[in-house]
């Protein structure tokens, strides 16, 4: 089982996937800024996992505060969450988290300082086992859409490693197909710039003895047309309540390609990514990265000195292309500004 | 002016496209097995570029036979030939050259075997330096398509470098808009794996000092819903004579975009580039190369140890999705079958 990140004693320890797959290096935090930094720098990254990482981020960072009564307490709980948000801005899942743990505070404000950190750490643990159970009843709710011989296409890597660990989001959903002994293959689509396809989804793939074959982003097309795809699944990093999608860089097109090819596109994220405030999925903020993240691979420039580069790393797929969004209610068809709303009931 | 390839007294003189940007390096091929080791390592790449090299590898070749009357050389050129034509498969530009080498010494049977030594290099001769006047024809022809303050995104590379030289055939096109003085901007799909557009398309764009901006490939996506690319133009590896069009992995997916988003898809290549044999794309051979271009950067690792990859370096685009072919000719429409056959008459 792949642990991606763990809470004792005050320490987060986290693998370092900057590093994967050429090392197994693990990174203990101690305070809140060594959790933000593993965060802002994608040591740890997918919508879950940096949800569950800030949330152990804000409880060791309540353990440090020196405070005399609630109200200090809580205005200095608020700027680590604060400060947490802003490591990175598309995923709905780190604001979620904090907002759980600023609410467990608030729910207890009789309670003294020592008190609340116990609190504050609970509700850290009670969201990292959360996910992983969560993740285990969307794989079995979404594994019914894979059928003995398929042959499914995945972008980014929504995996144990996008997660706390163990099944992960699209990729548990193959797991689970898997398990259940049906004769499955996953093409990974690389997903440039940072290669989370090449690095980390091969990887886990490999991992658990699932077949996968790599392939760069542009040949999804190619295989397609070839009809060597039967249905594509991947991950969310921010869904609007009309069912708007964003995800990582290139998810779009992927869609835009399954449509094309009458083949189904399916999102797994567990209702913790759903972003209810926004109509649609125009205002999903999109993080810009580092440039050179396109004009260096390992240190080394692949592109001319000075060149101008774009490197948005989310994008938007709409609704219509989305044939059903798996969370841990079941699987979830259009019309999804309805459908959507149902389950949260 | 960029000079990719040169031919003088007996010696191909090339430049190492491997090592662009960051190193202008000049190659001397003084056999013609140099010249087809360049051609498979990918030191020149680009269908009108190769054809051109197998020419003059062809010419220096015939200079270095020794041979009794016609019936010996011709066979040994033959030999020479197929050689050639196997370094790779998919452009038909190779065969289209050697072909014509060939032809040039079938005519002149009568002559002795100096003379039709001379006669081959004159041949290769006239195949480089007609290569740079067609594609400043194309350029000249294609370049209406361009409106002032167009966004044009293209993939691979398939300008000067692609090509003998200077203008080259897509980026001709966007040169000649360029040098008119409309106001105008590029896209440059970085096109993995082997980064033509990042290496060579930016390098170009950057030294003729046309605007460009470096994306990844799973971009192009993104900035078209966005409203930012105004048509595409790419090059060609073989169109047959229905239309559709071959040319580097990752084409298709960029046509299949740009008709989701009313984007006009324009493919300019020249006539050696027709292949009138083949009906439709279906039948054009598709190169698989190296897996260690994905899974290896720079010489590092960037993949799990002995994932398995897939490498198909190029895909076909069916006619339906290309608004136009621009050649030599100047701008052919649909039905392509008709209006293919016509320009040929």
């Amino acid at each position: 089982m792949i642990k991606t990140i763990e809470y004792n004693n005050g320490i987060v320890r986290l693998i370092d996937q900057t590093r994967l797959p050429g090392e197994e290096v693990y990174v203990e935090c101690r305070d809140y800024q060594s959790v933000g930094d593993a965060i802002k720098y994608m040591l740890i990254r997918g919508a879950p996992a940096i949800g569950v990482a800030a949330a152990m981020g804000v409880a060791i960072g309540a353990n440090n505060i020196k405070a005399d009564g609630f109200d200090e307490f809580y205005s200095k709980i608020e700027s680590i969450c604060d400060y947490m948000i802003e490591r990175r801005p598309t995923a709905v899942n780190l604001s979620w988290a904090v907002k759980r743990m600023k609410n467990s505070v608030k729910e207890n404000r009789e309670k003294d300082v020592s008190s609340l950190k116990k609190i504050l750490e609970d509700e850290a643990i009670k969201i990292w086992q959360e996910d992983l159970s969560i993740n285990k009843i969307m794989a079995e709710n979404g594994e019914e859409l894979i059928k003995d011989g398929n042959t499914i296409l995945t972008h980014c890597n929504a995996g144990a490693l996008a997660t706390a660990g163990d099944y992960g989001t699209a990729l548990g959903v193959i797991k689970a197909a898997f398990v259940k002994g049906k004769n499955i293959r996953v093409f990974a689509d690389e997903t440039r710039p940072f290669l989370q396809g090449a690095r980390l989804t091969a990887w886990e793939m490999k991992k658990e003895g699932i077949p996968v074959r790599l392939i760069t982003d542009n040949m999804a097309g190619y295989f397609m047309k070839k009809g060597e795809i039967d249905l594509v699944i991947v991950g969310a990093d921010r869904i609007a309540a009309n069912g708007d999608v964003a995800n990582k860089i290139g998810t779009y097109t992927v869609a835009v390609l399954a449509r094309e090819h009458n083949i189904p596109f399916y999102v797994v994220a567990p209702i913790s990514t759903l972003d209810m405030s926004l109509d649609s999925g125009d205002k999903i903020p999109i993080e810009e990265r580092d440039k050179r993240e396109i004009t260096d691979i390992n240190g080394r420039k692949i592109a001319p000195d000075g060149i101008d580069v774009l490197n948005p790393v989310f994008d938007v797929t709409p609704n219509r292309f989305v044939n059903a969004i798996i969370n841990e209610k079941g699987i979830i068809r259009p019309p999804y500004h309805e459908n959507l709303k149902k389950i949260l009931k």
